[in-house]
């Protein structure tokens, strides 16, 4: 709903089925009872845990919000943004896990940063993919992220080297909105610029960096799925 | 946000300022906030009464939504809702301020009941409301609550007593919408057939109740405050 979009990864997504008021409903009473039932659980590491992310994420996607039409925005910047809005909730997910087994002050650490990671790389491939792969393949608009006013790694990368893509991105930020075919050529200029291979570059080195920190002492089992789902995470093709 | 209007309570609403996504963010960043804050707090007890409040909030603006249009509606259904979606909230603020100022479990019930009491007759008066006052007396569109399928205490009334309007909202209900002049015709007939007398004289019950409730041994200052309060929820003007 927030990103207005009714398809979601290749499937209808809940407001373009049963509309904005059932889907905020429905999501407010999700995360309420998810949280009734940590309380009932009672750990109160794990509800202090929970209640960091999802406020992180909160301001993560209000700090995604304020940076509409950044046109200066950083590479810096922009993995700040790719922390804060997807990245910890990666980093909660996998901290959770390890806290959940009961693992070492330590491994809970190392697992977070490896969800950290991981998450990073899930981000960064998937602001690639938006410039990168056919709609019907990617089960939503494509080149959405630009019509948003999101600026993203592929784009800043690009921009940096084409002053003619960097006037257009001015223009369709001034306009607010794309003309007939600014979508079709921006696609095409980001990628010749190869904006989208250091996005996933970037994906990658962050992928490695998720398996270097899997501990040697895990079950063999263990480490390797969870570093096919990092590598899963840097090479999926959707 | 969820009733999709432009106002609230007289002052422009959230998303008719901001829009739709800057509003669903920052709303989920204050709910979010509030629990890491409860959190940190500690006090277990508190977590449990907020998140059973905000979970039975959320289920009950669901139920709301599923009963759009819904012609059947009985009365004590209707109150049920009210309960459920409104004064479940009320409920908690009062039960939370006497569990925070250290009452007795039995201070802290009745003060709960008071509270839900106030919040019924809280959401009557809003309902009677509705069909009531002018549109720059509210603060907001009048007649909205049939326009979005809200079958209210009101309109149950009247239409028990008319069958004209029950055709009436028959017709609105299977067109979805308003045609122009019904807003002003339901209103009017609502009004005749005493709909909204009905809903006040409840709303002056349910009040009455929520002062009977309060606590002979309080303190006269807060006792008067909290009687005061319950006189304007039932007799408010807007």
């Amino acid at each position: 709903m927030v990103d207005s979009s009714d398809q979601r990864r290749g499937s209808p997504s809940a407001n373009g089925v049963w509309g904005n008021q059932a889907s905020v409903l429905v999501g407010d009473y999700l995360f309420s009872r998810a949280f009734q039932m940590m309380v009932s659980d009672g750990d109160m590491a794990m509800l202090k845990l929970m209640s960091d992310v999802t406020n992180a994420l909160a301001e993560g996607e209000v700090l995604q919000l304020s940076r509409t039409f950044h046109l200066e925005m950083t590479e810096s910047e922009c993995l700040e943004v790719i922390e804060r809005k997807t990245a910890v909730l990666f980093k909660a997910a996998s901290e959770v896990g390890a806290h959940a087994a009961d693992q070492s002050a330590e491994t809970v650490a190392t697992m977070a940063e490896y969800g950290m990671c991981l998450g990073v790389a899930f981000q960064l491939m998937d602001d690639a993919l938006d410039y990168l792969v056919e709609a019907e393949q990617a089960g939503k608009p494509v080149g959405h992220d630009l019509e948003e006013g999101k600026i993203t790694l592929p784009l800043i990368h690009a921009m940096q080297r084409d002053a003619v893509l960097a006037a257009k991105v001015e223009e369709i930020s001034e306009r607010g909105c794309y003309e007939e075919g600014d979508r079709e050529w921006v696609r095409e200029r980001v990628t010749a610029q190869d904006g989208t291979g250091c996005a996933m570059d970037r994906a990658k080195d962050y992928a490695e960096r998720a398996k270097r920190l899997l501990p040697e002492t895990a079950e063999v089992e263990v480490r390797n799925l969870l570093a096919e789902l990092a590598d899963f995470s840097a090479h999926r093709p959707y």
